[in-house]
């Protein structure tokens, strides 16, 4: 049994790694931290975690943290590069939920997130968690950055085309859509239901964190830096993101699109590419560790339109890091994430 | 492995079977039937299936049907009482979810459902499918007739105080609320989003086919006829009912309710007591096979409040089904019903 | 013109007052305080304002405030309280939609919100706010203390049985579901999207501050205290109050009961006995004053079923606000109150 | 008063008209028509009307259409141009807010609606129906196809950069997202609120029919044909449309962006230019003829992203409808369209 220990376990991708864990056979969590609910035990605050869970809260301790196999961070950046050091040090695996090793360039980093960062060697060691992409390297690293949610869906949706060269890298447009847990589980007027159902909206226009993300990955697919767009927008659901992902083809000839994506993803367990023709829905991955993907080429016109779904909270964070995980462990990599997707 | 039929798979209640049944580690599905949908595959038409099931609907037959162990009839009222003599004389078990067997009452199901009974003697062998009630009888049955989704909240809510005739059994108020899943997956203006979303409505307000088959129940509780009312209404969600029941002590002094409570359901895997002054939300059990109740007796009146909250595709249709199939098959009671609710 | 003053205008009952009056063609808006957002302007805080308010939030002044006509206070419990006695002694009128002024026993007040009451000799004064009940009163009167949201649409639907004797009024049953505006504009967790969309919930079963306000309103109509059990639930939609009332007809002959809402309520601008058999929907007075009405008696038993809907921020506040501004400065009763509910 | 018939008056454009005309104070409604509603109160079909309308439907005929000024058609395509011929004959004007006149190549409009047209004259002749654009035409028309609902939130958004030239319009990209209401209010399973509700998707991402509507516009705004790519999505929520808009720059020099659209649109009553760094919200036009624009340039690159919100009912149909009557009959242009958009 692996033993896992989770800090920062009272937002939404806290209690979606209990979920998936639960049911996970390899697994047993033995620590969960939380410096405000110390002593409340995790089945008060998440009833749906009723009769899974015993475990209540403690505030973050190294010693107990290290007693670990690997140590899951569902925190808001800046906390997992505070003690990421010496759980390293004490030879503990680490997946950050999180930014703060996401990107390689520090400086950018710090721009984008207004914080030093205090570990910059760290960000070096540091193995991007996308497994359609890093999986060796994953399997062997101590400490894995998992991709953020938008990034996941805009990365699959768009690495087919990059990694080939087959759209101007220097014109992508990603339209994404995300629920509204993306944001969180902090009480804010923001994402308040009276402010934010019955209502669509974009935010970050001019510029959102995951921004320099999506750019280094899409850039490492293309083997050069890309010229990208995007922008997030605020949908009235829980779960789920989608995005729109459009390039300019270079060669009008169509270059076999749907099996380019087939081939693509033929291996990998959670990227679903739908049949041609077809619009994923995000509710067809809610509460699954799915990323589902469809292309379209409207009027054989020379632009390319890709659907990629996911859902935020399972494949754009808990779900990815415990795919990750098995990675780690050479656990079988659906392990715990067998979950179909809850619909209606 | 038990190999499962079922018939009508193209509603919500279907889906929901498949989406349970897939990771039963007992079970194989082998014929799921649709009329309309002949030859497509349930992964086609439900992409949360895709990956779990290569299976496409075929035209009911009873042949293919006969070759099961048992057959879940995920259909109309109507449907299974025309398919279930044969079905039964040729040894096979089944599972109805509908409420064609319900009723011991014929006529009284006749008024109700304005349709005559075509095998009456099979409504007298059928068990009714609540297991925290019928266990034993489940165990050995061919036919159950599931609780349907009002009937199952609201007994479960009722049950301690009646079993213990606690209260006036003339008055008893159910004031139940249900998403709009409940209505089922056809096409109806009523049913829209833009008809049923940012609103609440009683409905069958003067009379509901749950109606006669709760009364019953709770008369099997009590030991008499009760006298109920019963207002469901229509909320805007798409799964979960939540059931506030209404009754008077008969006797002032505290019988210690909470205690009771908890005693009568001590044993029951997919029934939890919360504890005192909690108030169960119906999202804690979406996805899941739970009934969450708490018992409140406001200002320390003589009127006992209890809320009762399940998901009405899970414990209040197909999650009960699989229940009530592992008794029937002496499987362990929560294969396959080990899902954690989707929180948020 | 009526000069108007808003204090606290920054909430949904604030914003929804500016909506209303926008459109009246005898007020002018002159004043609206908020501490926390002066110099602001109000179409910057809530766009749907925007082409129809040049006004900007300015820190509470009694000088300013003392200038209208008329007062709004559209504040948590106890602001009112504070400033009521200087305005008052300035000859300015007072129209107050939070809690401070209703509940004439201020013992019992001071119990339920947990606060010394700074003006008893005002409650005494102040003139409760339900136009259908007290409209000569509203006219004539200094003070006025609107009536609460589900209080509301709890007496509206009660009136008719209780002044005409007709029911038990030991053993009222009111089960009422509210859209999550009614918690306000404050960030916090519990009204979230993602902790409020897609679930259903009882709250305060065992006591809600509204009790005692329609207890004592219900007596009044009663001519003497009445038994209630009152259960408020959260609703996943944003606005809108259904009230499921219950109550036991003391005579089994049918009092003609659609007859009895239809006369008492022949004159009232804003109460609409729908046609017998009805069910009323919430969205039907979305964004308008109405308060829809039906009366059921399942099965012909002596169980009445009132079903009764408002907005709460519309009759439930801000409009009845307004009406009780009109009936207090001789308008025309329905001024500015000619919305047409937003169906769908 | 102008008298006015409407055809059609059971979906959803039909109610929004009669709800915006009900307080329109130079209007009378004289004739309402549905074949399947005939007899009906406008009042039972949509309870929002009851005390404003005691017209009931009508089967459609022309004598008494004749007889109103004005006729509008809210019906599906097909339905206008069958009736247009005779009631343009006899000196009707009309108003349409379905499809059938918007389209000038009748050839193009047939291949995408799969209909022959049996009024091309009376295509030559119809004024489309985007007074930002045509009100001079409009003014004087006897016949108006009004902008259908993505058409005018993308046209108002592309028309000041497209007017002056400033973007390739051979790269122009469209990612819009509609509530549900646009589907209207026919029975389908693709629109139950359990299908659409938690879920967002695209959908005919390979050609939808105001596709060949947008492009029209544009190019008519750019003095030659455009290339457009257009993405809808189903968004869960009723009302709104967001259109998100990306062209590229043809000169990076910043051409003043913010102050270009303020000017283009500093007389129109209904369109409203947010400050820079804006991001207006569905709902903040929820109810109302606004549309809401603002524009930006994320990291000052040459990619423009304008952002574009309208109530798909009001500005993108009815209240755009009633706009035009306004222009056409001499009247003020806002009456009966100073709603206040509903917000929370």
């Amino acid at each position: 049994m692996v033993r896992v220990g989770i800090v920062g376990g009272t937002g939404y991708t806290g209690v979606e790694l209990l979920r998936l864990l639960a049911n996970h056979p390899e697994v047993s969590v033995e620590v969960i931290t939380s410096r405000s609910e110390e002593g409340v035990r995790v089945a008060d605050m998440f009833p749906n975690l009723r009769g899974h869970y015993d475990l209540a809260f403690t505030v973050p301790d190294i010693e107990r943290l290290a007693a670990c196999d690997v140590v899951f961070f569902a925190t808001p950046h800046g906390v997992a590069m505070s003690m990421a050091p010496e759980l390293v040090a004490r030879g503990v695996r680490i997946i950050d939920l999180g930014a703060d090793f996401r990107i390689k360039d520090v400086p950018l980093w710090e721009k984008w997130y207004k914080l030093e960062h205090t570990c910059p060697d760290l960000v070096e060691k540091a193995v991007y968690g996308l497994p359609e992409v890093n999986r060796e390297a994953i399997a062997g690293a101590q400490l894995v950055a998992c991709a953020g949610c938008y990034p996941t869906a805009t990365q699959l949706g768009y690495l087919p085309l990059l990694e080939q060269g087959l759209v101007d890298h220097r014109r992508l447009i990603a339209d994404c859509k995300s629920g509204v847990s993306g944001a969180g589980r902090g009480a804010s007027v923001g994402t308040l239901l009276c402010e934010t159902s019955e209502s669509m909206k974009a935010y970050g226009a001019s510029g959102h964190r995951h921004l320099p993300e999506i750019r280094q990955g899409l850039g490492n697919a293309a083997g050069r830096p890309v010229g990208l767009t995007f922008v997030p927008h605020l949908t009235p659901m829980i779960r789920g993101i989608h995005a729109t992902l459009y390039s300019v083809l270079k060669d009008p000839v169509d270059p076999g699109l749907q099996q380019l994506f087939e081939e693509r993803f033929a291996n990998e367990p959670f990227v679903d590419v739908m049949p041609a023709g077809s619009h994923p829905e995000t509710r067809s991955v809610k509460g699954s560790n799915y990323c589902r993907i469809s292309v379209h080429r409207p009027q054989d016109d020379d632009t390319v339109v890709v659907l990629s779904v996911i859902d935020n909270l399972v494949k754009g964070a808990s779900g990815q890091a415990v795919q990750v995980m098995n990675i780690m462990f050479g656990l079988k990599e659906t392990a715990g994430l067998n979950v179909v997707g809850l619909m209606p």
